[in-house]
């Protein structure tokens, strides 16, 4: 039988026009001599992954749109579905299999061959098709990568259709023969978190894109991202320097600037910042006839400056610009809530938050590499320290820079947050104990001994670092932007997390007892 | 059979700091001879409406306190759940009940209601039992008002424990006579929300509170609420005047702060909007040999005034302070997005984001008259129109203010929002159409007309706050605070809500096309 797969790129919550694609595509199948469509369920509603208001009369206009649909396939059965059971009474959905997966970086593989050790066993065909969409509940977007499966009834995959495009595949389900599978690349990473910004960009209707480009990793590699998606004449890159940033930094954006053919401007944050702490000063707090006064410190002004940013500068420009601004942070900052309220924690959307920072300095070279073809994000990104530049004690300059050591505290963030069996800090303690903790996170063998020279300055590390993540940082991600979701745990709406107490179990503190009395 | 009906005050995620206060109302209830024990589910974990970190080692250390607690009750049965059915052989779970009900307002009397019912078809006494407690997923906050129950197989209300306190009973089920239940008022209302915010305040370690107090209701309203929960000498109101605010509202602002007893501030914003100003004014774009300017123009400086009360001022004032500061808005600006994202949408908790306007109204008359015994918050807060104050066209002293004209249009978001039909636009121009819009909806009688010539100018205004809703609203809630939560259907992680394109249904489009030609 000659099974058309239908594979069209949706948007959610627009079925009039998802309807325009979706018969756009059969109508090719049918053309190509499809006895059988095959479509993917959301097709024309989109993804949905929260709810519709006024819901009812959405379904009925998506109902309304199917019917015109089936009309237009004649008689040619057309079904919708996700994945499907092939025999020859023609295609059953296939309850095995439920709603269409979003990507997770790295479970391409283990999903397709799940599919094709079900083929093997029932010895059926089984063909799967899903959309190229990206949903979203709120702060959560998962992006559906399309990749449509047909597997004959020996487990061989016949067909896979493109990632991450549009397609339609009218493939002979008796005479097709066996093809490679495509393998999963950093490619597809990039391909999952770019589709995701771009549906967001359009359902929100955004023009223009603004990025606060420090000079660092993070926002060169947003906006190093941001380009391909936005024409480079409707970005605008705005560097943003204090006393504290080094001519090193300044230089980057400006350069990245030049690279990848945006706007450039460079505003200063000193004079308001002056403003701020003159008017404090001089501002007396009164309560009957008592007076007191209000002090920035130095530590409560480096958060001034990051709000300074984020909502003086980057918000008013973004608005006279006619768009919005982006959000940099890393997943390792949003674990531990490294990152200042409405300051460098706001932004429309934060593409790179899930991505962990060994992975954002990979895409960074994937973008230089594939993408741009040339340098386009400046080699010292690359090689200067991670660093906020909020202080002297981060001059990037002298080699100073963020309290994170990410070659360790990514793996140790990553095992925490992802992993299936959710350790904690006496998990974290006993491996560290058996000497068994490099291994379990996947950070590199003896970091650890090198960090941390005993096992009080380990426990201090361990406690303060979930004691934010519990803590401090999971209130601030309940003011973080909606995120771009690849990983098998994001944070954002899909995770929900509530604000509790920092809890640290007896036995912990048993188990800290014990080791520190050892030496 | 002596029944102990335990009703600890309870705190999400501290099973340690929970054990001292269930074991502590044990102990009293078994001293008055109590031959069983029943106590609420989650009394030692706390209300946990979302994840636990490391949950685990968390629940692990639940299971050795709940072991501890059966030590101490010793050979009198002691039992964990919600609903009970009390027979010959003890108290058995009852199944017909689930988890322990959140707070609703309004709801009380129908879900007791539903327990005598259940009691007198089943001809079972059935006790139910419920912590005093707020738990959270996040942004959404709900409190659990204890009010433990016991019911005859008559289905007579025979004990009813008190409302957002702790307490124990020790009740004879043979014995006890019938009670009258204890009606809900607008008390419980303010209960529902004080609980929930002084939770947030423990939780998250809270020591100091700033207000900005506009000397509008809503914000007047979050003050006189506060400062029964934080000590009026750890509270600052601050009022942050621009060229637009009046003399009426600067003043109201001030009396307040000097009836509650906290500190009082007045920092204007004018000077910062000015410095913003002229730095836009004089900054230069540049890309290649091209330059161009960044306009701020009259609606856009409106949005940097409220993000220079909220992110530069408040913020900082908190952070000097040692504390937070609250978000003051209202339900019906979080359904249209009537706020600015890093402006009046910040802050570390929203008391009432889950009223209506008239319930703030309502809520600000049961806290001059019940809670603080005086008009704490002026009278002419209640009197000014409602208003934002950010332009000229918003002049209160001339009778000016916000665009939402609350008495049509809470009611029309609340039906939007809260209704379980879940309408959409062609529902309510149906209504419209057929006069049953007011009645639907719960709006005075004759307002749609008073509001609205003809049907154009109704569906106008029906389409740009349905257009808000879905879109723009929509955005901004990902953006928006924890709020308390009292209503059946709340904002917050609760509902959940998807960046969508606004979407009219075609026949939506027929049926306004059909109402405008018949004039």
């Amino acid at each position: 039988m000659k099974i058309g797969l239908v594979q069209p790129e949706v948007i959610p919550g627009d079925p009039q026009r998802n309807f325009e694609q979706v018969s756009g595509l059969c109508s090719r199948a049918l053309a190509e001599g499809a006895e059988l469509l095959l479509l993917p369920e959301n097709c024309l509603s989109g993804a949905l992954l929260g709810d519709v208001p006024g819901e009812g009369e959405f379904f009925a206009e998506c109902e309304e749109l199917e019917r015109r649909l089936c009309k237009l396939a004649g008689n040619v059965p057309l079904k919708f579905g996700n994945a499907f059971v092939l025999d020859a009474n023609g295609a059953h959905e296939w309850s095995g299999v439920p709603e269409p997966m979003p990507y997770v970086h790295g479970q391409v593989a283990s999903f397709r061959k799940s599919l094709q050790d079900a083929a093997r066993e029932h010895r059926r065909a089984v063909a799967y098709v899903n959309a190229v969409s990206a949903g979203n509940a709120g702060k959560s977007w998962r992006a559906f990568d399309g990749r449509g499966l047909l597997i004959a009834p020996s487990g061989d995959l016949v067909a896979e259709l493109p990632a991450f495009e549009p397609a339609v595949r009218v493939v002979d389900s008796e005479s097709a023969g066996r093809v490679e599978p495509k393998p999963e690349t950093i490619a597809d990473l990039h391909a999952a978190i770019a589709l995701q910004t771009r549906t967001m960009i359009e359902v929100c209707g955004i023009r223009n894109v603004v990025v606060g480009a420090s000079g660092g990793i993070d926002s060169s590699v947003v906006a190093a991202l941001m380009a391909k998606i936005v024409p480079p004449e409707r970005m605008l890159l705005v560097n943003m320097p204090s006393r504290h940033n080094s001519a090193t930094t300044k230089g980057i954006a400006r350069r990245l600037a030049e690279n990848l053919g945006t706007w450039f401007a460079e505003i200063p944050i000193e004079p308001s910042v002056e403003l701020t702490v003159a008017q404090f000063g001089s501002c007396e707090l009164r309560r009957g006839g008592e007076s007191r006064k209000l002090e920035l410190t130095p530590a409560l002004l480096e958060n001034v400056q990051a709000r300074d940013r984020g909502s003086r500068v980057l918000a008013a420009a973004a608005a006279a610009f006619g768009g919005v601004f982006t959000c940099n942070g890393n997943k390792a900052e949003c674990t531990v809530g490294y990152a200042t309220i409405m300051g460098d924690l706001s932004g429309f959307f934060a593409p790179i938050a899930d991505l962990w920072k060994h992975e954002v300095y990979a895409l960074g070279r994937f973008l230089n590499e594939s993408v741009h073809g040339f340098e386009a994000i400046p080699r010292e990104a690359f090689e200067i320290p991670p660093s906020a530049e909020l202080s002297p004690a981060q001059a990037v300059e002298e080699g100073k820079g963020d309290p994170i050591v990410y070659p360790y505290h990514d793996f140790l963030f990553r095992w925490w947050t992802e992993s299936e069996e959710r350790p904690g800090p006496l998990a974290t303690l006993e491996h560290y104990a058996s000497k068994t903790l490099e291994k379990t996170i996947g950070a590199e063998s003896g970091i650890v001994d090198r960090l941390f020279p005993d096992a009080a300055s380990f426990a201090a590390d361990l406690e303060r670092w979930w004691t934010l993540f519990c803590g401090m940082g999971s209130a601030k991600r309940s003011f973080a932007p909606p995120l771009a979701s690849v990983s098998p745990w994001a944070f954002g709406s899909e995770r929900s997390e509530s604000a509790l107490r920092p809890f640290f179990p007896q036995k912990y503190v048993e188990l800290k007892k014990s080791l520190l009395s050892r030496r």
